[in-house]
């Protein structure tokens, strides 16, 4: 695999999550006032998020879910239920405040940025951050999505924001992204990667009907007979059949393991960008805080792939980093649970080991 | 089945949702600039917040866990693996903020209530709501757990709290309890209800090895053998194998229904609890609103025989109502969703149906 030197250095600045901060926690976790383990994944997030950081996640850390916007060619084929112009109202609904995103950040005191890393579109917009690989994708069932050099770049946009976003505090990231014909893109790069048949992987987006999700199969398999991407170089199959905003979320998601960022996967794209970023960077894999279970049909069999359990099941198709967002809530509460807490000496209460000799009863009984 | 006036008059009063409320969210939510239904499950639980409350659910309400306290004759069986002195300086932990359902319900902004509706010593502690019905129950597996009549009365404490809630403005309630032993209660409770083999149904509570979950699932069959408890008569089951804290759970759920108050229900001491409420009242269980998956082994079995689905996947088994705090955040989203995303005219966004007029394209294609 060549690979652009940045990119490069950032893959080899991922280390392994650090094993004595996970030990430190799990030994505070169970002297905590409550039977050993019993709050179950939260206990295993708060082990997660220092094993990440290599140190504490206190509660009450900036928060931010970083949004890409693109375009996407492959829409000319009638892949998606909405019109190409609706990924530009959005950033601009996103931009004011209007949208499920806005909202649901609002709620978890995290802020929005929104990243053009290829609108098919120019927006004058303020409050975006212009990094705009290309005005969207080629219609990859005829043409390459993008170069490999755009790929790269793209995959570099996203390093530079985790980047940026570390530098200026941030502590807790999300994946989210606003992208019309996303999901068909996203199908094609997970079929390519896993080998699954596009039938299992090719989903209804934000609505298609039956003859429609055919249509949506039929483009993917066609994209793939015709690039034939080599599963075992992932930057190939990202530039054939990928997405500007898939790009982005894989190289937030690399930048932010090589800081050791914590950052939350949202839905079906976002998971998508994951895979590409372990296929990069196994050592990613670990770093992963996987959020939601979308309706989207893939995303149950690719968080099965990965190994990923997620958090919240509320049959939610909307992108935008919505499920990440919400799971914020969760990282805060393993948080809190740390920190705040009383441990079973503090509270005076008798523990599962102490209480048979305390009570005088047989250890076996109580 | 004979019932006390004032639990008969509660159970006339809970009526069906409020369609005409529900639809009027429905009618916006399909206005707001999303996919329609793509916040899936987030949208049904805003038209049951609606339903419920016969009119609007902002956000920001007053939210309150409220915890009923019990001790349970049966633990001299050896059922738990904590002993029962521990219910009484978990209580203690509670009123002093230590216990996890403070931490949790400081995040989501809700205060904790904490009745002794029958622990097994006295308690000279501040802060507890003082209606202890009996000090802890008798050991059903040799004896009844209470009276009929003491079944009825704690059924009004629940009632009453959820009485006094509402008339200081809470509006939004979550079921919480703190019981050694409570789950072998719960679990003989929901097998006479269901009638599920005690074997499905017994879980490992707090932490029993494979020896101490068989007596458990022995004792809980020796007390239904012993007792045969009617299964249409839901008080007898109470009373005969079943637990104080349980009943206040009840009357919460069913009070808080008669009020039009919307009750999340925790893991499954709640779930079993609002099982009880629904065959005293089937028109509960449109009221009830589900969290988390225990993972106490029978509450999987339970919320699809009750045709819920929880929200919330983290493997707890804690209880105190820690899975519903949790969920708070979900009903808080849902309220927050409704007020404050844009419409799609508000933001200029071309939906499904007006896109294909619009962009000139084939409404099929689009």
């Amino acid at each position: 695999m060549i690979l652009n030197e940045r990119i490069r250095k950032t893959l080899s600045q991922i280390k392994p999550l650090d094993r004595e901060a996970m030990e430190k926690v799990q030994q505070r976790l169970d002297m905590l006032t409550k039977p050993q383990g019993s709050l179950g994944r939260l206990e295993a997030l708060a082990v997660q998020l220092a094993g990440i950081t290599g140190g504490s996640f206190p509660p009450g850390v900036k928060k931010k879910v970083v949004l890409f916007a693109a375009d996407h060619g492959v829409v000319r084929e009638g892949v998606s239920a909405y019109p190409q112009e609706v990924t530009v109202q959005m950033v601009d609904n996103i931009v004011n405040g209007g949208a499920a995103i806005n909202v649901l950040s609002r709620q978890a005191g995290a802020q929005v940025r929104v990243i053009d890393i290829g609108v098919g579109s120019e927006m004058s917009l303020d409050g975006i951050t212009r990094a705009k690989v290309r005005p969207g994708t080629g219609n990859f069932s005829r043409e390459e999505a993008m170069t490999r050099r755009e790929a790269e770049e793209a995959l570099l946009v996203g390093i530079s924001a985790a980047e940026e976003e570390v530098a200026s505090g941030t502590r807790l990231l999300a994946t989210g992204e606003m992208g019309i014909g996303n999901t068909t893109a996203s199908s094609a790069v997970m079929a390519a990667l896993t080998g699954y048949d596009p039938a299992l992987v090719v989903g209804r987006g934000t609505g298609l009907d039956d003859a429609q999700l055919e249509n949506k199969v039929r483009i993917v398999e066609r994209a793939l007979a015709l690039h034939k991407p080599d599963p075992a170089d992932p930057l190939a199959v990202l530039s054939k059949v990928g997405g500007l905003e898939i790009a982005g979320l894989a190289g937030l998601i690399l930048g932010a393991a090589s800081l050791r960022c914590p950052v939350i996967i949202d839905g079906f794209i976002s998971t998508v960008a994951s895979l590409l970023a372990v296929k990069m960077s196994p050592l990613a894999a670990e770093y992963l805080i996987p959020s939601h279970l979308s309706q989207e049909s893939g995303h149950a069999l690719l968080l099965n792939h990965m190994e990923l359990s997620p958090y919240i099941n509320l049959e939610m198709r909307l992108g935008e980093g919505t499920g990440a967002v919400l799971a914020m809530h969760l990282v805060e509460a393993a948080a809190r649970i740390l920190q705040e807490m009383a441990t079973f000496d503090e509270a005076g209460v008798s523990n599962k080991e102490s209480a048979g000799k305390e009570s005088g009863c047989k250890k076996e009984q109580v």
